[in-house]
């Protein structure tokens, strides 16, 4: 049995750079499909377009979202922009038919290398490492209430254990502060692997949540840097808000490994939740 | 006259989409031009191939850097990703012909939309607006020695008045801290707006200079938002990098207005100047 992530990327080469992919409802929150796991589609192709390369990790991607993908059938298309020794940089756009029509869902530029090559030791990370509370301390996602899980079937893909500091909003009662950090692993113990950590860093709930705005909040953009091979063991992963301004906020995500390195950063800008 | 930044992003359009541009030596950084300087020249060719939709703003733009620019003719193509009503979606290719071929310089994706439409007067910023010395006490970047600024003529372009406490690698003496922050402004005191700010967020001296690595950092990635249309004055610009790892590293930068508000938010990933 293959883990259900690996599945769920999975993809069929169509022609040169040109791949299908069936999109799983088992990722959606809401109406739409997570954009961290539609980041692991597109990285998974940008990753196969590149095989011969050897360059399976993506040190930078960002991804602009242009309308909700939804389960079913799409199509991932890679164009190599650039072939380097170090990074090679590729576009890659994700589109489905809608009513005949081929609509983009979301355009992406990424730049891919192999991390085993550049690795020299020198790491001088000066970010402080999340303090959280133990496993058994902490919210976990999948108890989350039944109402809640059938409008967000993705809370079943993983174990993420919220800090119960940034879990307010659980128990309808949001700190205000737009922090949310949390333990995380695959509910099947799927090892975390560069590609994947380009869904972790979208799987939190959106700081506005703990803000005391409930709802989906629609990414425009965001980018990744996958900076280091995560060990195996729990991730931490926390992201933060410093600018909510005009309905628009930034999200920085960090995600830490079990030998406390700082394995990825990502940032997005989305769009504040509606009030209802 | 025109102000010299101007002068140095104009366009002239060759045909749907297309934009001819002669890059500005005066820019340059060594033997490559300025990445944030690039990113006007082509958040210009965005917002023009926008100018029927009164979209002026990058909300969010993201560069790769596939090879140094060099001074003179350049192409910027545009195409449209997606049109909407908040946000349109476009992506843009810089490219200069190298022994007759047309090389791709830098690929870009940039959503742009109108800040005065989407502001609502909510702003919740919790960053915390940089504190510098009054600029008579700051060292000026124009007195920089001249053997420096023949290398990087850049340095002409703008005053720019860094904190003497992120500056010792001026007199030789690196802080070892990877934060350098300054005030800004053009020489001919062109006033900045939502534009000019892609330039300004690349325009310091790349933290490994204060960590004791001189020398060019070449840029891979940078994606930078744009959340506010800047007040007259001055602005202080701050970036930092807290993950510094195998010869890469991340820089983030930003951008406050003299009205104490964020105008801007960049990141950037880089490559760490090899040793001479």
């Amino acid at each position: 049995m293959p883990y259900e992530y690996d599945a769920a990327i999975a993809l069929t080469p169509t022609s040169e750079g040109e791949f299908s992919s069936d999109i799983d409802g088992g990722w959606l929150v809401g109406s739409g499909v997570n954009g961290g796991y539609l980041l692991g589609v597109i990285g998974n192709a940008v990753r196969q377009t590149l095989a011969d390369a050897n360059q399976p990790d993506p040190f930078a991607i960002s991804a602009y979202y242009l309308s909700a993908t939804t389960p079913g059938p799409a199509t991932v298309s890679t164009r190599v922009v650039r072939r380097g020794g170090t990074v090679s940089t590729v576009a890659a756009t994700l589109s489905q038919v809608v009513d005949d029509t081929l609509v983009e869902r979301i355009s992406a530029l990424a730049s891919f290398g192999n991390l085993d090559k550049v690795d020299d030791g020198d790491v001088r990370t000066t970010a402080v490492e999340p303090v959280l509370p133990p496993v058994e301390e902490c919210v976990l996602s999948s108890d989350a209430p039944p109402e809640l899980k059938k409008f967000v079937p993705m809370l079943d893909r993983f174990e993420m254990y919220v800090d119960p500091a940034c879990a307010g909003w659980a128990v309808g009662k949001p700190s205000g502060n737009a922090v949310i950090q949390a333990w995380f692993k695959f509910v099947d113990d799927r090892p975390i692997d560069t590609l994947a950590l380009l869904t972790v860093v979208d799987t939190l709930p959106p700081v506005t949540t703990e803000m005391g705005m409930p709802g989906w909040a629609p990414t425009l953009e965001l980018t990744a840097h996958v900076r280091c091979t995560p060990a195996p063991g729990l991730l931490k992963i926390r992201h933060e808000s410093r600018n909510f301004a005009h309905g628009f906020f930034e999200e920085d995500c960090e995600v830490w490994d079990s030998a406390g390195r700082l394995v990825a950063q990502s940032r997005q800008l989305a769009l504040a939740p509606r009030p209802e």
